[in-house]
């Protein structure tokens, strides 16, 4: 392709709005371009990507055993119904009416769908277990999109669904496309975690995030640098807390202090003048129901799922200030944990604390001095809390690391959740009606896009990995004459490396090299090969990997051949990477097991 | 690919609310599955077929030198506003509201969004002409969806749209992809005919349709089987009639009769006891807003695109039952062309009749031994209407067939329509500001699909053409154990075709031969190959091709290499077809340049 054919509208200045580098860089190389909010058109640069990315997600896909198939994108909003989602999507949902009471919806998602089919197709244990996938348009009326194409309106996503019979059967198929997520990830290059995620009260019991490290996500990655551990925040246990026992003999008893109107725990501790880490914070929650409180350090936050699990309970709500007042007979903002009635869980930290400000029960009171353990009761020191940076890995007690990152793909045990809903079942061995056992797993396509740059670039642009780069190879001409020397050796070079199966953009524009190598930079194509009168004079031809500071020459005579080998090389190099990583799997799960 | 992990839901009953051969067997082939109205699941094998057809379409955009791009679904409403589309698209466009003001439409076609993206980048002539091209999801509120995936509310479509700066730089685009378009449809295996359409009043002066014959279709197809002239109904143009000019010598004048509330042709037909061919129809339309009148035979339909050339005018619509009355001073159903007062058009078939019965211009009266010429001046003898069966042939003068149409392709010359409305201009050569001239290519991918079927089939099931199917073969062992000969043989031509590049389908499933035939005629693989006990006792393999109806055998030894041969010959000879095509057609373009 000739660069000057190929519709690369590339740009000097940074857009006002773009503040990430992957929407900053995509939209100053011109693969991108805003329609509206949260829609992107992908220019032929930004396209290729996305084919590439799409490309590997399919092979891996069908090698891992799944069918493809394509739904469509409007849905009979009945079966949103069926499954109670339409209530809980909200306005994500994009519900609108065609005319003459058909209500439709635009597809965020596609459990209902393909539940809908798998209760008209599946009807045997024989046909089981079976994951069935598709790469297709979502529509999702986020809010707020931000980053470029990391949140957007409309999106490709790939979702596949497996039905099984039994646990055994989902596992399986669970493990199957984890095991195809790490080998998609590590052939488009990317720097992934796959992290714990928190799967949620209703649904099976395991759920892994895919995620990208980058100061553009929009998800919190709890990490241990020393032994590899990974969560999200929602998921992410705190090791137990390091620190003498608090001992609390010889300390004075409680005090009251008047705190009028001081409510927040910000607003405690600067009219006491203490700090936020030397107070108490307590939360009122409705488990199934019943009121529980929960204590904690006032700079902690708690975690919601820690909490109901906790208290055994199936559904957890925060409760609102009439219940609380009647639950503990005091207001938002002066409550404490002395004199409590209903069930109290006091989070690890707060029992490490030798005295703590709590509320007192009482408006505008607090109480100083108050020891855990000593004047209240503490049955069990739980991790309550969300993880922060510096809280002890739970694995292996090093200091956690907090970051962010984009989450760009999802795998999660759905169990009977869709099929109870919509009321597909199958027969299974001896005769019996049972729920299909149901697993779902996403990729964000134009995530895997946006994390590519996010985590591959620099002050002058992209930096793509070669498996995903629009062009594996930029050839630049210095001359163009399409009669020269120059233009001639970079045609045969092109073609060398087409005979290869790499394709090749040529530069051919009749600029100054300057801004050929600046917009070289800014689109990013992994291989650059410059061809000029200059350097065939000495007989030189010089490439450069964009990933290095250098540049090396090659003779020119043989100039095809060696930049092929390179190539070559360079794929084969990450082909290797891909399979001793499975292998790192393999044998990781082999030592778990 | 085993059948047994294809999810291939066969059905041996017709769907009952299908009609369409199309419909009905990719519904029992079990390739599609309905979710709403208007809107289909693709599964696996109809998938594969959808696949294939964009895979060629992509590789002849490609070759033909148009960029891919992929713009969004959601559109923001201004850009419609802008080119008055909102309007004038009606209730087809799906329009709907984010929140916060923000209105949107879901995207039927991309004219507004391509030219937009235009505007911005595109500022020189140099930069001309410029062809590009998607494969995406288009929506449109169908307000009847039929024939299954023929008309849908959610289709997929490719749409290319060429930008020129000049009307040479439009004819090349044009050509280029009209070029385009029969290769892809031959590559398809396709029986199509490129019709000349009306590209109406605003826009280019030229439009194909391509269509493929078919009861099914909902365009109607006027040919000529003697001189291949085709053209859609709009379009096509009726021929010089023949007949003896009708001698008015002796006849007597006209009568009045009373016809008391009769005012259709119908009701005045058989009121009098006369043909409809044998009245007269008189129709007032506004042309560029003035009253004018047409006069046809009874029986024959208006053609509004020659009547609007015919007078010269830009805009032509119905005049309403006022304007009428005002213009005519008469009452719809009792007009005749006598005494009119506004311009008159009379067709040709009207001119060669000796008497007529028309309206009297007062209420319940018609007219009858009208002589046309003698009682009302003919000026001009013109085409107004639309061809039927049996009109001349406009070339060669044979008798032209009427059928039904599947347009699966149409090229437009748009002009500068959007490109006005919008404000996309450049600055050509001498730095005047200019607007772009605009082409758009549009191919229905679904149709592609099911347009074969309509074309390929038989009483058993469809005959899929070869590079379409959703698998080039399909073996049928008759014993499956994994570990016998009959099997052995059956994954050794798997792999043997496999090697070859094509894609294969094993029948693994335990029955009786009787059903497996029944489904592999349903599903309409082209190539099928029989293994058994029995054939092998005799060394036999047997070969079948789905369109032929006799099988033959090969001997078993070496049958991976003949079935083979076998294959890379049909494919051979497909390739040869399409060049060959494509050779005529240069051919018939040196002859007519």
């Amino acid at each position: 392709m000739l660069w000057s054919n190929a519709l690369i509208p590339t740009q000097k200045e940074s857009p006002a709005d773009a503040v990430a580098p992957s929407h900053v860089l995509l939209l100053r190389a011109g693969m991108i371009r805003q329609l509206g909010a949260g829609t992107y058109t992908y220019l032929p640069l930004g396209l290729r990507v996305l084919r590439k990315a799409e490309r590997i997600i399919r092979e891996e896909m069908d090698a891992a055993g799944a069918l493809e198939l394509l739904m469509p994108a409007l849905h009979p909003i009945e079966l949103w119904e069926e499954s109670g989602r339409v209530a809980t999507m909200g306005d994500v949902l994009i519900k609108f009416d065609l005319g003459g009471d058909r209500k439709v919806c635009l597809g965020p998602t596609h459990e209902e769908v393909i539940t809908d089919l798998a209760r008209s197709y599946i009807t045997s244990y024989r046909q089981l277990p079976i994951t069935a996938y598709q790469i297709q348009t979502k529509f999702r009326n986020e809010p707020r999109p931000r980053f470029g194409i990391v949140r957007t309106r409309e999106f490709l996503m790939k979702d596949a669904y497996s039905f099984g019979a039994d646990v055994e059967q989902l596992n399986a198929s669970y493990d199957a496309m984890y095991e195809a997520y790490c080998r998609i990830f590590d052939r488009c290059g990317l720097p992934y975690v796959a992290v714990e995620a928190e799967s949620g009260p209703i649904g099976g019991d395991a759920s892994h995030e895919f995620m990208v490290p980058s100061p553009s996500g929009e998800d919190q990655l709890i990490r241990c640098s020393s032994c590899g551990y990974a969560a999200n925040v929602e998921k992410a246990e705190v090791g137990t807390l390091a620190g003498p026992s608090p001992n609390s003999d010889g300390a004075p008893a409680p005090t009251e202090v008047q705190t009028p109107g001081q409510r927040t725990i910000e607003e405690v501790a600067a009219f006491l003048k203490v700090q936020p880490e030397e107070t108490g914070k307590l939360l009122v929650y409705l488990a199934d129901g019943k009121p529980v409180a929960v204590l904690l350090r006032g700079d902690h936050e708690a975690n919601e799922g820690k909490v109901r699990r906790a208290f055994g309970a199936a559904t957890l709500e925060p409760a609102d200030a009439p219940t609380i007042q009647r639950a503990t007979g005091s207001l938002i903002g002066f409550l404490g944990p002395i004199g409590l009635t209903i069930p109290l869980a006091v989070d690890q930290a707060v029992a490490l604390m030798p005295r703590i400000v709590v509320g007192g029960n009482k408006e505008d009171i607090h109480l100083r001095d108050v020891v855990p353990g000593r004047d209240f009761p503490i049955d069990r020191v739980l991790d309550l809390r969300n993880a922060a940076a510096g809280d002890p890995c739970p694995r292996c007690g090093s200091a956690l690391e907090v970051g962010n990152g984009i989450e760009i793909g999802h795998v999660f045990k759905l169990g009977t959740k869709y099929s109870d809903a919509l009321g597909a079942t199958f027969q299974d061995a001896e005769g019996k009606t049972r729920s299909l056992i149901m697993g779902c797993y996403g990729i964000g396509v134009n995530r895997i896009v946006a994390s590519a740059v996010e985590a591959g670039h620099d002050a002058n642009g992209i930096i793509w990995p070669l498996s995903i780069a629009p062009y594996e190879a930029l050839i630049v001409p210095l001359q163009v004459d399409p009669d020269g020397e120059v233009m001639k050796l970079s045609q045969q070079i092109a073609s060398a490396l087409r005979f290869a199966g790499a394709d090749v953009l040529i530069d051919d524009r009749d600029q100054r090299p300057g801004p050929k190598f600046k917009d070289a930079d800014l689109i990013g194509i992994p291989l650059r090969v410059v061809v000029g009168e200059r350097g065939l004079k000495e007989g030189k031809v010089e490439v450069k990997w964009r990933h290095d500071s250098e540049a090396f020459t090659v003779p020119a005579e043989d100039a095809p051949a060696a930049i092929v080998q390179r190539l070559v090389s360079a794929r084969q190099e990450l082909a290797d990477r891909v399979e001793r990583r499975a292998e790192e799997r393999t044998a990781r799960r082999g030592h778990a097991g």
